[in-house]
């Protein structure tokens, strides 16, 4: 297992500065022509463009804070090519992609670039930056994908005289080996989704982790926020996956053993999942991988209320139903989702779509009032066939009824495509955002029925019609996850309209027993509510973490509210 | 969900204060005629009983070191009768169950008991016991059901002013709350195995956790100490099956929030588990717990080889086949419990067991050279017969026999009896012993031949003729855990024979890629390898949590080689 490198950094030019992805690819709105439709008249917004976002050039982009001398001493550790302070480069790391910092960067707002990004291609260059940012008193920022939505990865707060280094793992990509006997993959931590599952595809093998980022953010971005993937239900969070990390602190280096269990004391392995960047930089981990579905069957089943497909999906769960993902979205959500669905290009698919829309109506289900269940099954041909059985018993027992593969088909293709959409809302002045939580089974009827009463009186109160969809997914015999997307027209400054609208819902996440965050992590935006969670005595555990692996606080500070600048 | 607790303490007299548990149960010897003859001829040795324990009479215990003030400050806190300071309390109290504490304790040896064992009640008096320790620099140890095999309970090492109380948390055994939405239970955690699953039977429910010491080991040590049941295949190790615990210490009460899972921060609830006592008191815990099963199949299929038999639990575990349990016996362990079977009652019987053993030995395995592995399968009627079908396929494929279900009844009906034979061995002057590890499967093969041999070289260069039986259990998709019993004549001082062998068999594991323990935990014996598994790092990360919930270090100094008298 050698340390060694591509020495090639993927260039950001092609990416969307200003919102997600690619700019070659978009939501493609007009094939869905009943979208516009439906959100002018629940929103009441007119669909036009009125706020696009600036050009580059009207960015006023504030100066590198380093001197020549700094410069040439991060060229020496990183070679020329590793080092970037041109603009596009700083404006790209200087924040995430959650609303705020969409709103921001649109507005050409970029308060707080670092002052240079820095490509390591090996761990010593790691360990001289350590060195080097310990005399320069320079802070530090790891960097995956940048898809970060709780500002993980945006230096704010720091004085004028401290510099921010982002540290962009995108060189560290190589997967390093695959333990076909443990079915186990090690990799480095800069690899992204696609590019190490192709890897592992071509050994017969995934990992299973597809978070709606998926192609945008990196193996250590995934450990560093305990992301879940969109089949988590079957394949498990990332914290499940994970069997060994390799870090990387200012104290040094730390490297878990590869084992299936231990009782060697506290887990130090979960000690360093969910860090997010503020213990060390995870370099490398082992990841255990299952061989490459032989089947898969995706397909939408239709519950008379949220109630009954949350019942069934607390059965599936209990009783041991094997399915890779279940996700229940309630009657708003739903709605949408339909206005949302390609119209059919043929004649032919026209005619069947509104057959099967005829069959729903007749026994007793309607798009308007009921909620689709995506359920989603893979593996072994008859281990598919046999599961698909049981779970839509299950289902049907609860008042679910199949309505076949093609809504599952479409859900497969369009798996990553949602965040485009937020762009082209953006674009049309609407507020758009996401919260998302767990809970138990008997906590979450009131963390949903909570949840989308104050998000929708707070978005009302600042006078905007809120549109509020929720669905359940990433299920647990124990309990599920809550994902709510919350939309109203922007009304006066959109950064402070969405303000009170976030806070109101994390208090009632927490005060309903919910968790603070499911799978978006922390970062700086929830640090505050922490202790909400986990008590103060935990938050004072993590800083004693901090400084034990990074005792001078080179590493992330504020996020997880812990280090200073 | 109120604090009140039983004031009933269970009474130790009826305990095995030298060996374990009852002194009403023991291990009938007499029903299994071919046991000894076998060993005799294996290990050379008489079978007499040549060192019976001394009387209880004959231990000279060290005189209390508190005053009659502290005593007094004690029965303020705890009652009258939650304090003890008899000689059978503070000899139970003494120790654990470690080949090295029965040798001792046979001897009459007890050198560090506890000046006096306190039960506390409730949360409040514990906190009255942390400020009364704090005053008068006493240590504290938590104590379950005292079952353990690392030197996890004994307060060894400490300068001859400092007091010792063993805190048994026997008298917070309440069942709390059943969870019937979220499959959950909350209970007080010095509750023991059998109260617990006893309330849960009740209610329809299962924990599923049944290690070796189930009935004389309490839900508190289980979380301490990352405990590891007979099914925990099915059933996840304690550290699955946890959901919550509340943990009180020194610097406060950490209650960690009942959720399916979150990604707010490192995991710490999985910081708590293992803690073995040095953070805190777990005094309660919210379980995840299952329906009790329909059905239950368990039986015996035999394998040409050890290799054969993992090829096969490897199989089922990759494949996704979900068996309860999966337990391979090398040839050394099935040919032991071959002898140990009990004796046919009727003559039917006898001749039904030599046919059995005819078709066997037709089909081309012996009990000498084949491989034993008990499967079973737990769940709804349809379920297990699917899953037993599907396993029986893949066990047949790596060339197993089902040779039935005879094997699993005798297995269930014996399967906490063992540590009672324990007594037998010690009585006749035989070295009896244990070392358990985990390993991936690829790293597996290494860590079984390296163990088996050091173990049987350290035996011989004892003197002895060593007999060492392995099982592979505990399996999971990347690795499973090892297990091996050793056996030698004891020759010269007991304690000085073995203390090389489990030296030897440590490093071994190490060397090769096992953990330092899979479920037996650390305690003050395997501390001093915890840096070797961890790295440096890791175990300052232990001290720093230290420091954070038991500044002073009150509680139980040493495990995990943290906290100083």
């Amino acid at each position: 297992m050698t340390q060694q490198s591509s020495s090639l950094i993927p260039h950001p030019s092609s990416l969307r500065w200003w919102g997600w992805g690619t700019l070659e690819q978009s939501y493609d709105l007009d094939r869905r022509p009943n979208f516009w439709p439906i959100l002018r008249t629940r929103l009441g917004v007119s669909g036009d463009v009125i706020c696009p976002p600036v050009e580059m050039g009207a960015i006023d982009l504030p100066q590198s804070r380093l001197s020549p001398r700094d410069l040439a001493d991060l060229e020496r550790i990183f070679g020329v090519d590793g080092v970037r302070v041109d603009r596009l480069s700083r404006i790209l790391h200087a924040g995430g992609k959650s609303y705020r910092d969409l709103i921001r960067i649109r507005r050409g707002e970029v308060e707080h670039p670092p002052d240079a990004v820095v490509y390591p291609g090996s761990e010593a260059q790691i360990g001289e930056l350590f060195a080097w940012a310990k005399r320069s008193r320079a802070r530090l920022i790891p960097f995956g994908g940048g898809s970060s939505v709780t500002g993980g990865v945006e230096p704010v707060d720091r004085p004028p005289d401290v510099p921010a280094i982002t540290l962009d793992l995108a060189r560290l990509n190589r997967v390093i080996s695959i333990d076909r006997a443990s079915h186990t993959a090690t990799a480095q931590c800069g690899i992204f989704g696609p590019a190490l599952e192709a890897a592992l595809n071509a050994e017969g093998f995934t990992l299973g982790h597809f978070p709606q980022s998926f192609e945008f953010s990196t193996l250590g971005g995934w450990l560093a926020t305990r992301s879940a993937g969109q089949t988590s239900t079957g394949y498990g969070k990332i914290e499940d996956m994970v069997e060994r990390v390799r870090l990387v602190a200012p104290r040094g280096c730390l490297d878990v053993k590869p084992l299936p269990a231990s009782a060697a004391g506290p887990d130090v392995l979960q000690m360093l999942i969910g860090s997010e960047g503020m213990l060390g930089v995870i370099v490398e981990a082992t990841m255990r991988i299952r061989p490459l579905p032989e089947a898969r069957d995706y397909r939408g089943v239709l519950f008379h209320s949220f109630e009954d497909g949350a019942g069934a999906i607390r059965e599936l769960m209990q009783r041991g139903v094997d399915v890779a993902m279940a996700r229940l979205s309630d009657a708003e959500e739903t709605n949408v989702s339909i206005a949302l669905a390609r119209a059919p290009g043929t004649r032919g698919a026209r005619l069947g779509m509104r057959a099967g829309q005829w069959i729903v109506h007749e026994r007793g289900y309607g798009f308007d009032t009921s909620c689709l269940m995506m359920l989603g099954i893979e593996g072994e041909q008859a281990r598919v066939k046999r599961v698909k059985k049981a779970a839509l018993e299950v289902c049907k027992r609860h008042g679910g009824m199949n309505i076949g593969q093609s809504a599952g088909r479409s859900w497969l293709r369009e798996r990553f495509a949602l965040p485009y959409l937020r762009d082209d809302l953006l674009d049309r002045g609407i507020m758009i955002d996401t919260v998302e939580t767990a809970a138990t089974w008997s906590n979450l009827p009131g963390v949903y029925v909570a949840l989308k009463g104050t998000l929708e009186q707070a978005i009302a109160a600042t006078g905007a019609t809120p549109l509020v969809m929720t669905h359940l997914s990433h299920s647990y015999r124990d309990g599920a996850s809550l994902y709510s997307t919350f939309v109203g027209a922007q009304r006066g400054d959109p950064i402070e309209q969405w303000q009170p609208v976030k806070r109101a819902a994390t208090e009632a996440i927490l005060a309903h027993g919910g968790a603070l965050s499911h799978h978006h992590g922390v970062g700086r935006d929830h640090a505050a509510w922490l202790a909400r969670q986990h008590s103060a005595l935990a938050v004072e555990a993590f800083r004693a973490l901090k400084a034990t692996f990074d005792p001078e606080a080179l590493l992330n500070p504020g996020v997880l509210g812990v280090g200073e600048w």
